[in-house]
């Protein structure tokens, strides 16, 4: 009896694959999204690959940089069936790899072969097949040798002389570069890395209003801006963000602190873009010209800064684009364009665009020349502002684009919003977010947040960006907290983030007096000018410049991966560590910007590497003293007026004292 | 300044589903292997589906039965942007689903309109936008009374009556019957779940060999077997579970324990498949016709027993293929045929198949309709030999194959092998397989397994069959553990496990002896005949006649997802439950067949749904014991030869004390 193939499906060449690529690590969603990492960086792959029986699998992990061929690694069997191979990522762009696994029967036959070598079994045809196996390789383009070898295998020579060679790796590895694969198996996708430079991974930002950079109350321009890169370098930051810097629209525009009417003096909130000036390609005539922007960047990178401009894709009802572009922007029954609102709240000031337009493509691609604009400028990193209320599908498009051509670009999303939602903007390219840190203040908060961040499948795509405070963020703990918490706070996000940010110099000078009912300052600098005496009183800026002199000292500051949190038996005393191969670093912040704090601290030596007996010195970078410690178990005080926090490097002894000669 | 689009990647009508489904809840390695459930569950769906902003996503589980049409389920949003929806599963087969997620113009309006309504804010113009959603929910085939609706809303009656239907809920439905899916998002994967009938889910397996069941030494026949029926009926399993059923080789025959030269009397092992009378499609003389068989298997029906073959895909040098078809088989250098080997022992009595035939496709349709031949006798239980060391892309096609056929057709994998090519064995479509449970015997092992089993990922896919001996494997611990021990395995398999089975009469019999320096029996029926004295005195026969009709009568142990191990402070008393809203069991088990051992117990009493302070029945149902506990500590000592487990009914009081007359 024979039984029709019931399915539609037929057996093909597909079917013979003898080894099963089950599944590899890292893969996001399926192989549906990349993961991230810096140039520079090894990336380990993990395959778990099954091959049925006992034969020998063999695999290779195939990766190819952008642009580039692919090529193999070998991948080593680690055991349970799991596989493993590292690789280096040595250019800017979108790695691929994937894993190609096949059965190697020349391997499987040369294990037979000397299993049964040990077991003393006669193994005349073992060599024969041996042969055949060799002069298969030959055949299939293998060294030339391997024709002789194959005729010494099956020959009437010395059997002594044959197994030798049969048993021997020079042969081996001869038949191994002509691999068999017409059988193998590839995974079933191509997965995707997106190597970006060191500085998307490890950034600290300082977010400034050039408007505001002048003492005598007037409009600041490019050229204040400028003054003020030396006090920003000083203070040791990386990038200098900028708000919008386009002309602002007069028509709604908002008054200070944010009222309904703006008198003729008021500035506007940069976010209002577009007026008669230009749009997003233009710069705010009373910041000076494109030319006086050029200088600034120029200043700037002489002074290893760089400038990041923010992208908020809306517009003013004076952006050019309403009249030249009508149909981006989507217009209600009555004739009028709808503007922004969140219920009772109106923002009339503001167009949001219509991403469903008919002229959609005509819109996506505009956006993405703004950025392409900006890039041609000289800018490489871009804060977007308000990403989670575009569609996702429009960002994967366009960070595709820009970084096809420009692999250094660096895009911070400005998403507060819903965890998976933060998330899924990450795996369509940004290379940086926004997170929930700003409202995180207690240890169990901090330790669960901090941990899903860097110690779970989130690392391999979300880099975090902490911020104490943003001009749109004044949070509810910094009211009353007086210095102690501003400095706190900051420690806490330069060290629990390698990539962190400050809003100066309202941060760095301590401003705290809220704007009553909401979460922000009073005075807001989004809807005036302010001026700002650098040298108040009580600045945190010689704090923050050594924060940021020892984030760049130390390599286990640079990223998130290796963060580990120590029991305390205070709830208000956090400690944690981040270490890599050569450099430990232990940090232990007193939560309560009132009162001081004593704790126990327990730390998991074995975790840092440290022998459970062994001393060694813990040195306070932020206060400069050393402590000889020894054990788990060590005692700190924080005095919030003082010192609200130790940033220890751990240095362990060259010697111990059974190394010294009188022990010997 | 434009840029050129810089990647291949054109802006197609797929950028703009504005909705994201990222991920589907269960899904098996990205999507590429089936679930499993049984006919008559229900399947609980979930999905993160997240949309940009703070628009209204609808999303709707779509299903297929095998052959039959797309069904939608409404997913129903569970917070934090997952959704879930539950189906019935009412038909045997594969079933697919998937998810369509989309943005709901509509029901966002609404929601805005509402919000603005709360906040005092003129809609006029809202209505409008209402009123051409509407219209075109009309337009795309939507109920005719839209016609009007749009008509009310965008005309000039009373502002209130336009709000009232506005806001109504009957207007919302009418709009969500014809949803705007043109945008809508599918995921990325039709996804698979294997529905097969309850059997293959819970079973209790009796394995015998059909030649054994005769007193009189003689080889036994199907006859024989057929009278052994009542015995088996009377213990309580569900399926008979048989050898291989065929003509056995004579070249290379094995004697009696494995000694490589058969006597003239020796009957061979039933693996070694084949001779003149056939291969894997006849039945060995000695057992009697294809109409014998033919008559067991209804006899076996009507006493609501199932008989299982045991398919080996594999040749004695005698089978009828060997000649017919010798490119199904390894030919070697210098003309012989490869039988099996693993160095230094040789298996010339079996010749494996070689799936790599240049006449693969011939040999892989002919296994397959070695399975559709029996099918078609009536067979649907399968209990498939080695499949390890097959082709797992050939299991693939054959099981799906058959599955289509006859979709009640089971498959217990016998793969005693490494953990990832089990579970892949099972992700081809095994319904069940053999497991480690024959080697795990210490708490912690026991627990760490079935837990395994039970409670991650692996319960989707992988269906265990616990067995404490197979004609193959005699484990140490049975060896001097006296009755005890086979009644404690005989629990634990019985009760870990929703599936199990054992090998009789040996095992209720307590077989012990073992062939010195194999983990075997002696004088094993795979070579040679027995007689067994069913009645023989400590027999486990009504230990395990009770087992079977506790299993059979308590839901609770029909699936393992609800086992939960709970703290014992004895490491050799392990103690663990299962249940279902309506039945909880609770297991005892003295893992030491020597010693008696007490125990304080504490049991984790929310996760069983008991009150704290609740006094509950505990009624062992293998000793008829009854004892009322009440808090999560309780005491137990089990003795071995008296009761080495508890089998616990657990009920609940239907009033507590407070609830009588006297309390009110």
């Amino acid at each position: 009896m024979t039984a029709v193939d019931v399915s539609a499906e037929s057996l093909s060449e597909a079917h013979r694959a003898r080894a099963v690529i089950l599944g590899v690590r890292p893969e996001i969603d399926g192989g549906r999204y990349p993961i991230k990492r810096i140039v520079g960086d090894t990336l380990e792959i993990e395959a778990d690959i099954v091959g049925d029986g006992h034969d020998v699998v063999r695999a290779v992990l195939v990766d190819r940089a952008p642009g580039g061929p692919w090529r193999e690694t070998e991948l080593v069997h680690v055991g349970n069936d799991a596989w493993r191979a590292t690789i280096g990522l040595p250019a800017l762009g979108r790695h691929h790899y994937s894993v190609i696994a096949w059965v190697d029967a020349f391997a499987t036959w040369r294990r037979g072969l000397e299993r049964k070598l040990a077991a003393g079994v006669d193994v005349t045809v073992e060599l024969l097949e041996g042969a055949l196996l060799v002069a298969a390789a030959h055949d299939r383009g293998g060294d030339p040798a391997l024709a002789n070898a194959a005729a010494v295998l099956g020959g009437r020579g010395a059997l002594e002389q044959r197994l030798e060679l049969a048993t021997s790796d020079a042969l081996a590895e001869l038949v191994a570069r002509a691999p068999d694969r017409r059988l193998a198996a590839r995974y079933r996708h191509d997965l995707e890395v997106i190597v970006e430079r060191p500085l998307a991974a490890c950034s600290a930002w300082y977010e400034m209003f050039p408007r505001s950079t002048r003492s005598d109350g007037k409009h600041g321009s490019f050229r204040d801006a400028e003054a003020r890169l030396d006090y920003i370098a000083e203070l040791g930051f990386d990038i200098v963000y900028l708000p919008p810097i386009h002309p602002i629209g007069m028509a709604f525009r908002k008054g200070p602190d944010n009222t309904p009417v703006a008198g003729p003096d008021d500035p506007g909130s940069p976010w209002a873009i577009g007026g008669p000036d230009g749009g997003h390609t233009s710069v705010h005539a009373a910041l000076g010209t494109l030319a006086d922007f050029d200088h600034l960047v120029a200043a700037a990178r002489a002074k290893q800064l760089e400038i990041a401009l923010d992208i908020a894709f809306q517009a003013s009802p004076d952006h050019p684009w309403v009249t030249e572009h009508p149909t981006w922007f989507k217009a209600r029954p009555d004739g009028t364009i709808q503007y922004a609102e969140n219920p009772p709240k109106k923002y009339q000031d503001v167009y949001p665009f219509d991403f469903d337009s008919a002229d959609w493509q005509g819109l996506w691609r505009a956006l993405r020349d703004v950025f392409v604009f900006w890039c041609e400028r000289g800018i490489r990193v871009f804060r977007v502002d308000n990403p989670h209320t575009k569609p996702i599908a429009f960002w994967e498009w366009c960070l595709r684009e820009i970084h096809a051509r420009y692999p250094d670009a660096i895009f911070l999303a400005e998403a507060f919003t819903r965890p998976k939602l933060m998330y899924v903007l990450a795996k369509a390219g940004f290379s940086q977010s926004y997170t929930y840190f700003t409202w995180r203040t207690t240890k169990a908060e901090l330790e669960a947040y901090a941990t899903e961040l860097a110690r779970t499948e989130v690392a391999e795509l979300f880099r975090p960006n902490f911020w104490p405070t943003t001009p749109d963020i004044f949070p509810e703990h910094l009211v009353n907290g007086g210095r102690a918490a501003f400095e706190l706070r900051v420690v806490l996000a330069a060290t629990l983030s390698a990539c962190y940010g400050i809003y100066g110099p309202s941060y760095e000078l301590g401003e705290h007096e809220p704007r009553p009912g909401v979460e922000e300052l009073a005075h807001n600098e989004k809807y005036q000018l302010r001026t700002w005496d650098l040298d108040r009183p009580g600045s945190l800026r010689h704090v923050i410049a050594r924060l940021n002199r020892i984030r760049r000292a130390h390599p286990a500051l640079h990223g998130n991966r290796s963060l580990r949190f120590h029991q305390t038996d205070n709830d208000l005393v956090i400690c944690y560590s981040k270490q890599t191969a050569t450099d430990i670093v232990l940090i232990v912040v007193n939560l309560d910007p009132h009162h001081s704090h004593r704790a126990w601290l327990t730390l998991d030596l074995a975790g840092l590497g440290i022998g459970r007996d062994e001393a060694f010195q813990v040195h306070d970078l932020l206060g400069d003293a050393r402590y000889t410690w020894r054990g788990p178990r060590s005692f700190v005080e924080l005095v919030p007026d003082q010192a609200p926090a130790h940033l220890f490097e751990i240095r362990r002894f060259v010697r111990s004292e059974n190394q010294f000669e009188y022990y010997l």
